[in-house]
């Protein structure tokens, strides 16, 4: 905790922050302007929507505070670009993004030209701590809209009956290793949450101690075909293997499979970012909720394992982020099969836990519109570990904290078992 | 009635045809891309839509049937744009167009050149009669259509906090003239519905007979400042001018104004397809439901015509429909005002009756697709005559029925008055 | 129509007024408490809140205006009890009348009571004429609410897998007779609407003429054994019958049968007021909506009359109130079959019409509270003609006009058919 | 652990049935019937619904599978009144609980009756341990709807504008203390969970540890005075205070005070069971929602303990469950004061804590339809501890975990704050 660490030089922040700003072009690069519009449900924002709102929080919290004389681009573009910021004044409403057609892609690029030719500016000089932190976050907050652009993209392509390609498919590397074996850890008091001198977010703050009893937990993740053999079993319809509101559910949404699968004959097929496929039996299930993954392991007489276990398993068995991790710089939008017989713990899908997404002890909301980054989200949302093929690099880490509702599966998410010992 | 028509050329077809195909691009032509995409509420379709929907009617109707040898442009595509032909099989739900970013714009662009171009094969050997007839109900559901863009294209962008300009203005070329008088219909037998031997539609089919008792009716339509003296006289909060549905949604939709009016200060602005303007008190009122049709009727002691009392009234008072009621040809989005002190029941915009959308006595529905095209909306939908700006010349006729439920309104609507005498 | 009629004396008011006021109870006689609160759905109201509101018209309508010293009995009761008299202030909402325990019935009955003594009083001395309008409207809408009653108390029995007996059933007096003949009307001008000088309600006031083209209707009612024929040719299922939104209506309730309608086995049972039976074939089918009459009347190639055609007819054909009309008398509950081969327009159940609820011409709403007894109700209703087996006698007249939306049928509703010739 | 429980007898059995039985009519004694059938929102269900519940639990899981030739009271019950068993098929819908007028309460009482003649007979024999287990959760799940059952007639008799009174109040025995202070609690490993030999539910099930950071706690619950300050601060309207789902939800319903709360003029009024009263300043406040518990504690710049630092906490500082707790008892049904400066755990109000309700480490679902009990719940429910004035004393116990979801509030709810020191 002692170390000091260098602050980077306004170079290497410029050098980042152009990285950054242009992936998430290059993301949309394979789209039609069309297909920046849609909003085909609430949980997916427009492609342009993104492009935007991650440039409006450069805008009014670094330009607008501590750039001198900066004018905004548009006086508008505040109240059609906020996503939740109360701090931040009135907002357009979130369910109706997919109704605007103006500002159009080319205004948003302009925006995004205007905004970084002035951070540019701002750059120049060395930042304030206060400022590197927000740079920081803004950098950070563009990546995790970096993976949201990812899935969006695949949900409105996805649901489109003409099942478009947005990227031909890159041949995967390595082989899939279906071998599994349990991983063990022994009773005790372990220590998890973020302990280091890099950024992080607020919500993995606090190193903090938990007394985790006996447990086993699987080295890989829980494979389409075994996924297939759950529905084969009919256990969509096994009451008893569900939570009631994941029944509900079920039962309502009439689920029958993950999001994307379609059977013809009796052949399953998903869309994948690049079209249609058949389902490949040896990768790891994806687009499953959280009551998914819970029966399957009811049906396994199992359960899912907590983020604590979770975290302690993963700093214990794969300390090392293998290279392997950021599928991202591949530009290969593929769910990975494991490398070898090495335990996997990152860069395939989230994995769904069987915890809460609720405060650390040492959790502090931070004042301000920053507070409401993470905070206010801390209630009825099931947490999700490890980072999937489209989590940018440095987010991989074993304290990230990602949380979604428990009927969602749209992401990227998957799951391994666990159970006591 | 013996009046033989001469049916016409083939070449007389084609040019009609290329007319009205060419008119809904022209339309679209100030778009961006962006525009083509979006459905802000279920009654309004996405531009793209509409372009690729009016194109599907005469693919299906005549060239699949009658062109030997057609392949359809996409198989897909008719699943994607019929729009309520349950005799034509499955299709897109209506709530979800705008979830659908493909076929983009370019795509159905094409699709419209290859349906053209085979239909000009089809057009060069002359049409049966059944074949005609087909291909005439084609070309006024495309103009149909065409007013329909106008509507939603203005529904768009006028619901975007940015209010695009769609168009300039083009200045009105003559002065309104806000005199006001009654013309009276005295007591007696009429007749009414579609008698000629010109293309109509099957709901205006049939003239017969109805019984009027006497009654005057205005000879111009209600205007925009006489509707701002029922907002100040606090009309939307009587309850006792209002039918109980219609107070209902006043109260649930907080109803204050008719559509795309703001209130600046004390100036009422609105948005107009050349962007956000000042009300002008001398135009007609637009963009009212039949509700405050109705309670401003009630609010000066008088009530609206039925659709028999408007169209025995204009059969008399107005036997020539003027050259210019079609504005559309002069391109200029706009209600327009009266001309001199002429009676005036065309060319503003449609207007409200107090009929309720059902058979003439000899109505007959047609069998198969063709069928649906009106009979199966005949309840729950009030009448409105006349034709507004945006209504091509050849729909303006004393018997045209249009048809909406009692609560929309960002069609091109308004009303006169009628009492008893 | 220059008879001067002798006004009523108190003695008559009051026995007349006594007569209606026990019918309520009588009514009300076979339920247990525990029958008196529930509301099933938003249409049905508890028993005890009608036996409350018809109270409530009395104490706001006649003795809180004209009864000196008169004291409310309980000062929440007019909140209760408002209906939807906007003129009379806030009121408990109607869909949550079902929620209410209290007051109990014991209480309500007291307030019945109350009521009726300080009625006697007020009775004792002449009417002015603006007292006795509103009494016999008290009376008429008591006599209303008596019907809706037993519409309700059908709804809230049947509905319940118990299948509770509220009556045993009386024999009917005579045998049906099912043949069927066309009466024709001829084309002509007709009068129609109330011209006598007997009580009646503003919606059918003022005679007027109306022009009929020559017509066909049935001389009886569409029986159970000929709707059984229309479901057995699955004409649910065929679009082409339906009004669309009458289809989208059969698909989301996922209507299969009139309602109260079971099938077992190959077998139609129904609930009646006497519980469980089989669907006696010979009998007027009822519990159907609009959309199915007019299904029905589409797939015998045919249409339901207008009101117009209806009343027209009636007057010709039907000219006296046959006695058995008023089986409420009988206190006999169950739809009754024609007798002999007259035509048939009375006492068995209210027949949809293809006429949408409208003014008519010389309508005038009355002002304050009693105008908004059946004038904000005009639009999306649909005019029901003749009296059901639960109508009072004095509400059986030819111009006597009943409204309903199109979707519903909890009521006693059935139809005939009609064409033109 | 190795104490051999002796078996109860026969008889001690028997009287403890009736003593429980007995109690929930009690509980209903002051209602009339009206009061037992309605359902004012979907979480309350109908006092007779209740009854009858309770009865069909020992119907169904004891006498029908253990009682020879015993035969179901009513074919028809265990459909309407199964409650979410999915194994014992299936059942009316729960929304729809008071839309049933029938059985009437006297025929539940019957069914009561008959129930319990037959256990009777069931308990001369001494049962098996299987059995045993199962009439133990029977009279622990009555007693649950015991507590139920004074939540919901609160409710009907609270929501009703006239206040019906169920019970006057019994005059409290004790002052209140409001001298409040931390209790603290060192950093270590800890064990909670059921370790007893006594009934118990699964939920609770397994004594296991878990590491606590060093924290305070108060020894009182937050009264209606400091929640009247939070008011006054116009907390509600500080949306930084607020999970983001819990200030949509005060927006949404227009939260400004605790459910049953009426301001008039400067002065708060409640509903209680003894009609509506000042709000006494010095009570416990109850009727909150977690999310309001939540900002209180943020208000506070402090916290909601969890339910481990809850139990913890408890345990150490109120080992023994003091006889003022069971206020069924005294049949006071009344929010007590706390006696003397005592830390109180017990007694008051239920507590809400800032976990989620999900398994303990060595949860394990029973098979059947008894592994439906609690297990199924365990998603997006917070916990509640402690117990409430209504809670049957010998289900007050350090471990006893209740739960609900986090907007609900119509239950008997409180709540104390933390921190970390």
């Amino acid at each position: 905790m002692d170390t000091v660490l260098t602050p980077p030089t306004p170079q290497t922040l410029a050098k980042q922050f152009k990285e950054v700003r242009d992936l998430s072009l290059e993301i949309c690069e394979p789209l039609q302007p069309e297909d920046f519009v849609v909003q085909p449900v609430v949980d997916v924002s427009p492609p342009k929507w993104h492009l935007a709102h991650t440039t409006w929080f450069f805008e009014v919290f670094l330009l607008n505070k501590f750039l001198p004389g900066y004018k905004l681009f548009n006086k508008d573009y505040p109240f059609l670009f906020n996503s939740y910021y109360e701090n931040e004044g009135e907002r357009w409403i979130r369910s109706e993004r997919g109704a605007l057609s103006r500002p159009a892609v080319n205004e948003i690029k302009a925006y995004r030209a205007y905004v970084d030719e002035h951070m540019e500016k701002l750059l120049q000089e060395p930042l304030t701590p206060e400022q590197t932190h927000i740079f920081e976050i803004g950098l950070n907050h563009e990546q995790q809209h970096q993976e949201l652009l990812v899935y969006d993209i695949k949900h409105i392509l996805g649901i489109n009956p003409l099942f478009p390609v947005y990227k031909e498919k890159v041949k995967p590397r390595y082989q899939p290793n279906l071998s599994s074996k349990w991983l063990t850890v022994e009773e005790g008091v372990y220590k998890m949450g973020y302990a280091g001198q890099q950024f992080h977010f607020d919500n993995e703050e606090g190193e903090h101690q938990v007394f985790l009893h006996a447990y086993e937990i699987q080295d890989r993740l829980i494979t389409n075909g075994e996924f297939m053999e759950f529905i084969n079993a009919g256990a969509y319809q096994d009451f008893n293997l569900w939570l009631m509101e994941g029944h509900e559910w079920v039962k309502k949404e009439n689920i029958r499979a993950p999001f994307y699968w379609m059977k013809e004959g009796k052949e399953w097929y998903h869309f994948t970012l690049s079209g249609k496929e058949r389902v490949n039996p040896e990768e790891p299930v994806t687009h499953i909720s959280f009551y998914e993954a819970d029966a399957f392991a009811k049906w396994k007489g199992m359960r899912l394992p907590t983020e604590q276990e979770w975290e302690v398993a993963c700093r214990m068995y794969s300390p090392q982020i293998p290279e392997e991790a950021n599928l991202m710089d591949c530009r290969n939008f593929r769910t990975m099969p494991r490398k070898g017989n090495n335990p996997q713990f990152y860069g395939d899908v989230w994995e769904w836990t069987n915890s809460s997404y609720l405060p650390y002890p040492y959790y502090k909301k931070v004042e301000g519109a920053l507070g409401e980054y993470n905070g206010k989200f801390m209630v009825n949302q099931m947490v999700l570990r490890g980072g999937s093929f489209a989590t940018m690099k440095n987010h991989i880490r074993p304290s990230y904290r990602n949380f979604f509702h428990p009927n969602l599966r749209w992401h990227f998410t998957g799951f391994r078992l666990a159970q006591h010992i």
